[in-house]
């Protein structure tokens, strides 16, 4: 893949952060004094007020303009930024506000270089999978993207589900716990890093299929390749249902006779990351690698 | 791949389990019928009397006469015999005493039936990927072949191992605890699950490296492309030193200084097994799946 | 302890699953005989028909007259009898419906035998710790009794909750993820033990407090004092706000200002036990010891 | 327990590490003027050359004369100087190299503050059990001590070992995996946490027995009693044999028809802690708690 030249920057963040808004107005700077046209989302999900003179677009437009977006905040503002241009293939730069993130991996500090090294190209380019979620639930059919995973989970609490899962037809098991997560390679040091799945190369074409407190204990994860189907489906009680969720977002309910099918998607999502980006030395800093727990007995 | 007509099959196994000795003289009868020459391991690694009329061979006239052997007992027997013909490409027929093993996946109740379907040519092929490991210690070069797992294991209780991991030479981490587990996705169900790690499916392009025991709780599995080349050193202590084992077998030690080297080997393994044969299955089996460890609150 | 007389046995279960029906049928014939007057609790949350006969009584009447309880189902039944009793002390049997539980530790075809012991007094007494929760939520007081655990749980999808816990007043840590399980000894087999907590002896006066998906990977169960009080408050954050639950039963809601306390109560829950009741018999038939995962490589 | 006034201090350290020499210097300089005689330990176990005008004293003369035990370094030199005076019950202070170990918990800059504080007895006094080993191997008895942990593990790479358990005679389990580790609530944050056990206050009066990669997957640490006497034998097979060892500390071999038992010492442990020791913020420094791992999804 080749970058385009960048003639419009869309901004996403939530205003309401102090320490966002210092970088929104450096940014903005930044760009207008290389011509850039920068625009900012307005938008419910995005509350506070925003600086002064930010050309704010809706959703719809800003997927249409933007040539580049810059998200700012944690990786769920990265998420929700990569939802926005998941079909369009629009590249994300994500910047954080003071720690690395995931996805987010630019800090505050140097967001005004690596912006002047991606214009010049001087960057790497990281296309990540995509997960496309299919739930039937009774006559409707819902759809939804995810870039790092789509979560069945118990609706209430003290309420346990019963699941069946399925590889491309095949039955796997019968599972029963809190919900099952369905992450991609990039998700896997996501919400599936807590259920005790493993860490996955980003690159890596598999999914990973991790329990969420499960009952039987030996129900591990389940790491299949990118091209398999999964589908899911609830053991018949009177009172079961699910939620599903694609990347935080609820999609919809599962309930018994419904179907939850989750495999790749055609559409990738493009990250743009620094020139010295490097995945281990940001699991290193993210997970307190090197720093030990505790002293060895000398 | 084809499989050829067996003509010379090879029985691998050790005389002295009692539940083996009547499967081999039921296989030895079953294979004469047929006019399939057979041949058995003579071996100190097989202690025990075998059964009248074998005929004896030793290690290198079973690799270059046989083309279809027989492993006897638990996986680890079929993991001794697969490294027999680990670079000849010999395909494996692997027969437990008495419940099923991941590898070992025939019960002696199906065995004649199987070894019929496989000279039928109908039967499954399987090929896995080996793994290989190079351990240069001082001016020595030493080289094994592993279709589980390249372990590396401090060598005395109570002396903590410190080494350092590097993925395609780029530095991953420094780990303190008991040692690493190099998993091909075979291995995944073995040594690495008892550490903590994934399953994989078997026909995935990945290494699963797992430590053993590690000291940061952080330092979890990392899985990456069956194409990387995974180094592994010592940190620099006076009293530091490792073994590295190969599928359980010793290949040597590491010192500081030293480096083990793990790649996939360009051999592989090829694996029969019965007609219906399920990867899932036999996982539910093994790992008590579905039944569950405790009851729902209900 | 020393038991009483029993006159008054009072049933709870569910009608509506058949495999109960029988043992009801059974057990009242049984009682009949032996001149125990039977009640047996009519109530919504236990729906479908009962047998012919049966003296339906209120929760209320069932708590008065009861001088033994039978539960007959599974684990949650129990749990949900010891509820309606905890303050009263009665004794409760628990009979589950086909396979052990680890509180319905009575077999079906065991229960008529086990009872007539009961009636003569040779069986175990086992004493179990309650939990107290007091939730404080803006003016209002909740309380609740929980034999296994009191549970804080997100309460919507893709929330994460932030929470503070403090033991006897003392800060501990500040935890981000889907909740907290604070159990007592005999709570740690249930759900604690899916959120990856140790399994403890019953009789330890300790409570086990277990992150539930915890971000943090080294935020590990604590056992602490039975005689402690661990206090939960979430992190003040706009949309935040948890559910608590005893024993499955949800107690209401904690939002950022609120207070969840658990500690022992001054009640405990009495179980009757078979002649040869073994909590290791039992941990080993519920978590499938002795027959292994995999097989050892030989 | 009231402190007697201190006479006489023992250095117990490695000369040999630059770090610790500072210290010892300036803990020297500092225990003169304050006239209380200063001894330390000469053994080939702390190698080195010790600082000029150090009275260097055996062992033996250590524990004869001591009346506080002054142990910089890791907790792995505390440990060993506890194991020194464990039957004396001579109070032992532990100074780490620079950051806090889970028993030395004085860092360098603190330790003179620290020592005035001790001498002032305006200090934590906290009594430690120790674990008692028994070691039945043929004829011979061996006995060790240990305030950590009592471990059980095999001898040699790719050798699993198979054992039994029991709690005061009764059986718990039989084993497969890499061996068992044994620990008071102090040793649960040591290798058992590695293990998978969980963190236990240190004052409970519990054992904390946790199997090491265990094959069986829901083989989980069991916690009991600390007035329990924890029983292992190994199962009968040719070439089966372990190590046991104390605190890191080798004790002797266990063989089939061995056995090794494990209970709490009639002695304790002293540790003094500086005015301010708060063991969860010990544990919120050693585990990087509240430093999350990752990003919530906003």
């Amino acid at each position: 893949m080749t970058l385009q030249d960048f003639r419009c920057c869309a901004l996403v963040t939530r205003y309401a952060d102090a320490r966002v808004l210092d970088s929104v107005v450096l940014l903005q700077a930044h760009l207008a004094a290389r011509r850039v046209t920068t625009i900012a989302l307005a938008d419910e999900r995005v509350p506070g007020p925003p600086p002064a003179g930010l050309d704010l677009v809706d959703e719809a437009t800003l997927v249409e303009r933007a040539d580049l977006v810059i998200a700012i905040g944690g990786d769920g503002t990265l998420l929700y930024a990569a939802g926005l241009v998941a079909e369009r293939g629009t590249p994300l730069l994500g910047i954080n506000r003071g720690r690395l993130g995931f996805l987010t991996d630019v800090l505050p500090e140097d967001m005004l270089a690596t912006l002047d090294a991606v214009f010049a190209k001087d960057c790497q380019i990281d296309q990540r999978t995509l997960l496309t979620a299919q739930l039937r639930s009774g006559d409707r059919l819902l759809r939804g993207l995810a870039l790092n995973d789509v979560v069945l989970q118990k609706s209430e609490t003290g309420r346990l589900l019963d699941f069946e899962t399925r590889v491309n037809g095949r039955y796997v098991n019968t599972h029963g716990g809190d919900g099952l997560v369905i992450a991609s390679a990039t998700g896997s040091t996501a919400y599936a890093l807590s259920c005790g799945g493993p860490i996955v190369e980003p690159q890596l074409d598999v999914l990973v299929v991790t329990p969420i407190c499960p009952h039987t204990l030996s129900d591990r994860t389940v790491v299949v390749s990118g091209r398999s189907e999964i589908a899911v489906t609830l053991v018949d009680r009177p009172d079961s249902r699910a939620l599903v969720s694609c990347d935080g977002r609820t999609l919809g309910e599962l309930l018994p006779g419904d179907s939850l099918t989750v495999a790749q998607s055609a559409f990738k999502t493009t990250l743009l990351h620094p020139p010295g980006y490097d995945y281990f030395k940001l699991l290193r800093s993210k997970l307190h690698w090197g720093r030990r727990s505790f002293d060895p007995p000398a």
